[in-house]
């Protein structure tokens, strides 16, 4: 197949949809994917400013913290790991009103990910999606709390009352432990900043600083849908393999695009000499690598038939993002 | 009993004591509640040691952030808040085994929050327990991610086999309010470095910053026995009050220790204008209400009889620390 492969390579979405549905086994991926994906964002953006308006609330008024925390919560991000989670458990049957407290315990996780990250002793960030970093608005006292609070919050909503008790640990440690791998990826990709180009040690902080946060979303969807243990770790799977794609995707576009269209500073892992794709496996390497884990993300839903599609859908689009 | 107030005053622990033995109603502390600190502490540090070789077993190499981590966990803490909730949880009635995993859940954000508030951004310390700090040995970008993952940690361990999934649920909402709450206190601090002392702000900071964890502590523990509400009630109280006078007790330190004594640098809270006890109510008066809470600490125990009297002890040791 060439020209899918073509098609995938230039972001023709397209092609890359007649792809999804050749490598699904011949199921068509839906038209109206892309109007769900839109609708289902704007869903996540519209329970965020929900809860966090419920939050200030409930907030006293010495707390300097919520600002910060809403400035970063709202910010216009892709809200990928909610609507994965959302739809994971909605591929295996179960209730979205179970799958909420999740979704948006997923995004703060994320979001804390990122605060933190941007940091100067981190990555030294001072723009992200287009607007100052965190830090560059409230300091790096609130931004470091901000991040913190998020964290402490995600377990928070675990345990809220829309969360079936029955699932309540298994949620617990899938989040904990994706998050902790996600926090030992990012210290070894800071550590690696020292070293020469080795793509085990890329492959290790792309898996952890990345992949595990997917897998994790994936797999609470698929919890809070009390699937078995087969379908949870299909699920697992997918995000696993997606996360991948994404992170080599993301690696690509450092490379290849413009400060202007990435909202953040194009070029900057190489001025850094970070463990990236291109680095250790070269351009080309790097596009065939993130379409295997694609492939096999694909495969890894293909129990779940037709009503996984969008799940497909979402597994190309991920790599096209440079559309 | 003027003479039991100025034993405290003074911190002579036989005349603190007596002083608990009268303000548990007579009940008399036993003899050997000290050793039994001394005993327990020991514990917790053995389990701790266990529970890192463990994660070292199991750590990939490429990690860099467990030897940190380490650092601050094995730094001769005095491990108050989870003898507390292993206490708590005997008091009640609960086996041990199945509190251990929120005992060294509650020492993990603990030391999490000594890390974060140690960095040049917050407190800028470089002492803690008379060694340099975890961001002076490892760099900031470490230090902060070792607190991170720290915070993820402690939730993976109430999702560990040996605690009662029937309880899970309400052991991460206490732990993750606990935790976000004591994150609110610490950005309500470093905010209240720029303001007028305040009495109201100082209180708010006081009960967020330290008084949610130490509730969090014996609430956990209770929760951990699947105590009754009232008993659990009576727990929380407990921990809430002690922690009061704890963070009095501390502010007091500050102005009278001497940086030998204390591990960390003397005198630092007036230097930077911090909102404390002594600054908004004066000595005497912080020293009585630290008082004030300790006897109201030891009034919500009053339902556990003799066997709440080692809890009874930890009161007032607590505001006695400087003899």
């Amino acid at each position: 197949m060439p020209d899918v492969q073509q098609g995938q390579a230039n972001g023709d979405p397209e092609a890359m949809e007649r792809s999804a549905a050749a490598h699904a086994g011949g199921v068509e991926v839906s038209d109206d994917w892309r109007a769900w994906l839109d609708g289902q964002r704007r869903r996540v953006d519209t329970e965020i400013s929900k809860h966090l308006n419920a939050l200030k609330a409930g907030m006293h008024p010495h707390s300097p913290l919520l600002e910060s925390v809403e400035y970063s919560l709202t910010d216009g991000g892709k809200r990928l790991r909610p609507v994965l989670l959302l739809e994971s458990c909605r591929v295996c049957g179960g209730a979205e009103e179970s799958a909420w407290p999740a979704a948006l315990a997923i995004e703060c996780i994320h979001t804390f990910s990122l605060i933190h990250d941007d940091l100067p002793a981190m990555d030294d960030d001072d723009l992200r999606r287009g607007r100052p970093t965190n830090h560059k608005v409230f300091g790096e006292a609130v931004a470091v709390l901000a991040g913190d609070w998020l964290v402490a919050h995600a377990f928070d909503l675990l345990s809220s009352e829309a969360v079936d008790p029955q699932v309540t640990s298994a949620l617990v440690q899938a989040l904990a432990q994706g998050s902790g791998d996600m926090i030992v990826g990012q210290g070894a990709d800071i550590a690696g900043q020292q070293q020469p180009t080795d793509p085990e040690l890329v492959q290790f902080i792309h898996r952890h600083k990345t992949a595990r946060l997917w897998e994790a979303a994936c797999k609470l969807g698929a919890l809070s849908a009390r699937a078995s243990a087969d379908e949870i770790k299909a699920m697992a799977e997918y995000g696993c393999r997606l996360g991948l794609a994404f992170q080599i995707s993301d690696d690509l576009l450092d490379r290849t695009g413009t400060t202007e269209k990435l909202g953040k500073r194009a070029g900057k892992d190489a001025d850094e000499s970070k463990q990236t794709y291109p680095a250790a496996f070269g351009i080309a390497e790097s596009h065939r690598r993130a379409r295997a884990e694609i492939e096999a993300a694909v495969a890894a839903v293909e129990r779940f038939g037709p009503n996984a599609n969008r799940l497909r859908g979402l597994a190309w689009y991920v790599i096209g993002r440079d559309r």
